[in-house]
């Protein structure tokens, strides 16, 4: 095993440490991170990397709504790209890594690569990308979906959740240009782009509890959501109404909550993807109380899959059992409207590649949505590894050692190696 | 069949129409009726029940605490009486027959015995109690507790919860005197009461389901309460966190309450009395989100039973399966501290009287309280009678046809005949 890594280039831990020191202290306000998308904080993390990308000699350029684009030139300038790299904004009270890794490691990989005398095929691009995270503009991907042209142009009137500023103004504000959502303007062709790879520190605790520094990802799971699922039954005197006459709002969801887990653990011993969660459910505070049987209940049930036919499956049984158990109850089991983003796989062989890169070869699915996922929609292959990280991202208590960020690296610096495929 | 109850004497409907009608007339508010303990609405209903009573030819008396008795005299006047009655207060915005229906019960009765020119053998007191509901000062049977001087003189201070006046103040206000329960004087001694009658509506749908006009209660549930019931587990991400990692407060609440039902299931299937209700269950809304595996739950577990063994061997086994659960999920469920109120049992000589008094006789128990379970608690022989009703009670679509009330009250002669059984 050692022989593989001793075969990888070696990351400059200190490029990476000084880096990740840098952010922290411009960005972290109180106990965490702000980098608001198109505000202050994420514009002070894009000018320290780009001015990093500056010092190792890269091509830096900047599209019209602020991607960031630093490169290293390959020998056919006119072959489709390599881009490797993340986002830069952070939510609000946020950690140090979440997004920063990915750029961070962009870097350090071209650093290494350059610094080895190795020469690219094509152009390898570490992207620094905008406006990831949907707390600010209730819009994830703004900075990569915007880049292909992509975004409803209805999304510059949105307004930021913290200030009340419309998408539009904050864009003028650091100097983009709006016309370019407006008019759906292509910055970056697909087909010039060759593959897209992500860093990113693991959001679930699977790799430490599997004591592994790093894992590569197999997709981005998919999500279909009964937001707004609810029970109606009959309230009634819990003392006085026999179990036959009631209509328990609380004991048919109890019941179909129930019957869903089965059908989890089913779908789960079959080898399938599948997340079931209900992670809000509440008699209704103004009605409810200690001596009534319950008369609505109102929930959530959120599917998350690799696959759009595991979640269709599932969410036709839940259908049929809300149905089945509404009888049953004497209620009125209502699932209502589903949402749905569908999964994202990552290329196989690009994943192929990067397992045989790392030390002790681990896939695991992205439960969160990544940049990644709309590259990969697009058709562009699209890889990402996972660092592991303790407690859980979008707060303060982000952890990620370098060692582990050095890990994953590593795996990437081999692949960019071994272009063409 | 018919030959029984034309064995039995008849019921003065235009009595009993006409009383229900002065009731409803004095007392209704709005779309309810509101006979406020203590307070004017419940004042006026003990006028128009005294002034009947009069009318009838009662020795009519008021204890210290406002309860009215107005004896219909037997031939031994020493002999311990016989009570027969109920409350004329009312929930706010409750139904006419709530309560009323058993003293307007009462009088028909001894109007009844009167006329046929019968003459009992002791007493027979038709009792009108003052302040049953807990819905004015938060407490149950202030009237019969107090006339046996058990009350806590506490109670003396709580404040009414309409208007913030203090029961002493209310009591002081209608010329009744609060010494009697500061002092807990006995203004009924349990030795000189033989038995307490009463007949209510019912307040489930049983006898409406069953299509018969009235029953005979078994006896009064008792309640075993977890109100702070809670489950602890951990947040996550909905999409990231894998079934095996998980501490879901949700999914473990679920198979708590489903465990409980099957308890329920075989409880009742082995023929005890048993229903158990959570009535009040949500997540955390300062802390759910429906990309989060929940964190916490917080929830009821009512359990009533004519059985105190039945409770108590119930939440034993609830207190099992917490813990075994607690295991299986990774969480804390804890039922917390649980509050009891024990069952009361009717007279069994009374209850098989009563029965073979009905033309189709039918018994089942009391899901709610009433002040027979303050008699009978005393040792007391008691009895109940329900009246089909529709809707419930507590609130003014209270119905009860005539024909029913009559149905239960010529059950109530017969039995009054009956004495000395």
């Amino acid at each position: 095993m050692k022989a593989k890594s001793s075969n990888l280039l070696a990351v400059d831990l200190d490029l990476a440490g000084s880096l990740f020191a840098q952010l922290d202290r411009a960005t972290r306000q109180g106990p965490g991170i702000v980098r608001d998308s198109y505000g202050p904080g994420e514009q002070l993390a894009h000018d320290i990397v780009r001015a990093a990308g500056e010092g190792l000699g890269l091509e830096v350029s900047v599209d019209a709504i602020g991607n960031l684009l630093m490169t290293l030139p390959g020998s056919d300038r006119r072959a489709p790209r390599i881009l490797i790299g993340s986002h830069l904004d952070s939510v609000p009270q946020g950690g140090n890594f979440d997004g920063a890794a990915g750029v961070v490691a962009g870097l350090c990989a071209v650093a290494a690569l350059h610094r080895s005398g190795f020469v690219p095929g094509c152009d390898i691009v570490v992207i620094a990308i905008r406006a990831e995270e949907s707390a600010w503009f209730d819009v994830s991907y703004l900075g990569s979906t915007g880049a292909f042209g992509l975004l409803d142009p209805k999304c510059l009137s949105v307004r930021r959740s913290d200030n009340g500023r419309t998408l539009e103004t904050m864009l003028l504000e650091r100097g983009f240009d709006p016309a370019a959502i407006r008019e759906g303007r292509r910055l970056l062709d697909p087909e010039q782009v060759r593959a897209y790879l992500e860093l990113h520190i693991e959001q679930g605790p699977r790799l430490t509890a599997a004591g592994l520094p790093a894992a590569v990802v197999t997709g981005i799971r998919g999500c279909k959501r009964f937001r707004n699922a609810r029970c109606l039954g009959e309230y009634g005197h819990s003392g006085a109404l026999p179990r036959t006459l009631r209509r328990d709002a609380v004991a048919a969801t109890v019941a179909f909550l129930h019957h869903m887990e089965g059908v989890w653990l089913r779908t789960e011993s079959e080898g399938a993807d599948l997340l079931v969660t209900t992670g809000e459910l509440y008699t209704d505070p103004a009605a409810h109380a200690p001596s009534k049987v319950a008369g609505e209940t109102r929930f959530v049930v959120d599917l998350r899959s690799l696959s759009v036919e595991v979640m269709e499956s599932v969410a036709e049984e839940a259908r049929r059992a809300a149905a089945e158990i509404s009888q049953r109850y004497g209620v009125s089991v209502d699932l209502g409207a589903a949402t749905d983003s569908p999964p994202a796989m990552m290329d196989p062989r690009l994943r192929s590649s990067l397992m045989s890169l790392l030390e002790q070869p681990l896939e695991m699915p992205s439960g969160a949505g990544h940049d990644a996922a709309v590259f990969a929609n697009l058709g562009i292959p699209a890889a990402m590894i996972f660092v592991r990280n303790d407690h859980g991202s979008h707060n303060p208590r982000e952890t990620m050692a370098l060692e582990d960020f050095a890990a994953g690296t590593r795996a990437m610096i081999g692949l960019l190696q071994k272009f063409p495929l």
